[in-house]
């Protein structure tokens, strides 16, 4: 079992959706990321929030494998987002971002968090991305995520994380901005060429689409009664998937198709309730038996 | 291994995509339903066309398990549809349709066709579909497909039509237009109080989602390169997912799922050429190594 050590934001987000609303409730990818891989294996966390991100919010970690060595925290206020989402779900508009003190963030790894061979880096600024990567002594497999922001307005950037990393975790639009290509087949394989080996294509509602070595690999998302808000279940798939492959310690096709499952069973607990909440009450029992769900959701007997 | 019959449209189709275009080629739903059908059993096909559809359109079913007594040929002109697909292939819009014989098609079971067990009826008026099943003298399995038009036009003949079919085979917009329920799980729940208890939504690019009495069942599109024309796409799909079944002769989970994936790989063969080209010169061990594709596409090993 290896640990894994991600960088990406720590906020406080205002959520509102057609089944209710929240106000200023602790999110970020970075604290979704920890808490799913956490599941798996021990997560060092490298992040920054403000000096009203106090002991009511740190709470969400404690108890949990999550080394917060990583985390600073500077005078100011800590990141805020504000999103509303359509009544089918499907689309969300930004009501605000407030970058505060993630706008002068630089990334130092604790020297404990230096020799961690699985990292993933978050959705944030490309040069940050590289600041992070740059500071690991040795890594054996990265994986990144990163948005339509990042390939419009600091693609040369982009590119150098991209010949640095192992995986890429984007959805399916920006799979096709990126690549240029309307088919994912040939986006997949362009992005494939600009460095990653393995490529994960997020499709929401719809599921994961996973392209390696060995060709495509489809999962489709568990069929749920109650969606409650889908914030954060793209960071929660992405650390229950590399959560899962840090703790196997091994990359070959069981374990990285298996990892998409993990990802996948822990993002339907997530989107269940509003922020972290059901996440936090998640049992590694429900884990286990949503994980033989989805076993039992794609099983067909050859012919 | 049962015989299937299944009513529907033969028709002239004009398609045009960003690929490419053909003009008034063979098409309509029996047509596509029935050639993917005739892969596993045989099919009776209840249809009309004009004296305008002559021996080298009727080519197309020549040399198939198909039985065209069935076939009206009355004067007038064939059916007519034309189409155009937007640049993703995601949408596409109806240019003209010309029901010319089929207006005035009142379908008639030849004596053979009366005992088939397993039965079909294609995207039609429901007042239609229903005179069909008056005919069919001890139906075992039926399955009906149908459209927003009937849904939005003719809700009680079709209410009647679900009350006395064992599959509905829709995509999820008709399935949440009929049932008035946003959430699909909810909409599946929905259309099973209205009659049929084997649920199959179509999901285009993404795959197929079934339910019956054993929960969901989700399929994968296979990924593929090159898509010309999704027309038929779901006939075909419908084709294969009865004709499998038929074929089968008994209705067990093991079954219904390996229809869902023999729909999925005849589907993903029939969007590679345009119109019925490619099923046209499918092979049967190819069609096999595709349903074997489908199991690499989706297999991953339990916890």
């Amino acid at each position: 079992m290896q640990p894994i050590l991600t960088v990406g934001s720590v906020a406080f987000d205002s959520i509102k959706t057609p089944f209710g609303e929240v106000s200023r409730v602790v999110g970020g990818a970075a604290t979704y990321f920890s808490i799913a891989a956490s599941f798996f294996t021990d997560v060092r966390m490298v992040a920054v929030v403000g000096d009203d991100f106090v002991e009511e919010q740190m709470r969400v970690f404690s108890g949990r494998r999550i080394d917060l060595t990583g985390l600073q925290r500077v005078p100011g206020e800590t990141f805020r987002w504000k999103g509303e989402y359509s009544f089918n779900l499907n689309s969300r508009e930004t009501i605000y971002t407030h970058l505060n003190v993630f706008d002068q963030f630089r990334p130092v790894l604790p020297e404990s968090y230096r020799p961690t061979p699985f990292v993933f880096l978050a959705n944030i600024h490309p040069a940050l991305q590289l600041q992070v990567l740059d500071q690991v002594s040795a890594p054996q497999f990265v994986a990144a995520d990163t948005m339509n922001y990042w390939i419009e307005g600091t693609p040369a950037e982009l590119r150098q994380v991209l010949e640095r990393v192992d995986a890429l975790v984007i959805n399916d639009e920006e799979a096709r901005e990126l690549s240029g290509e309307a088919n994912l087949v040939k986006a997949a394989r362009a992005i494939q060429r600009m460095g990653p080996k393995l490529l994960i294509i997020k499709r929401g509602e719809y599921g994961v689409l996973m392209t390696g070595d060995q060709g495509f690999f489809a999962a489709p998302a568990m069929p749920l009664e109650e969606v409650s808000d889908p914030t954060g279940a793209g960071d929660t798939f992405a650390g229950g998937f590399m959560g899962y492959l840090a703790a196997a310690g091994e990359i070959t096709e069981a374990v990285v198709t298996r990892g998409v499952i993990a990802g996948s069973a822990l993002a339907s607990f997530a989107v269940e309730d509003f922020g972290l909440d059901r996440l936090l009450r998640l049992t590694p029992a429900e884990l286990r038996d949503r994980f033989d769900a989805f076993k039992r959701l794609t099983h067909f007997e050859a012919l």
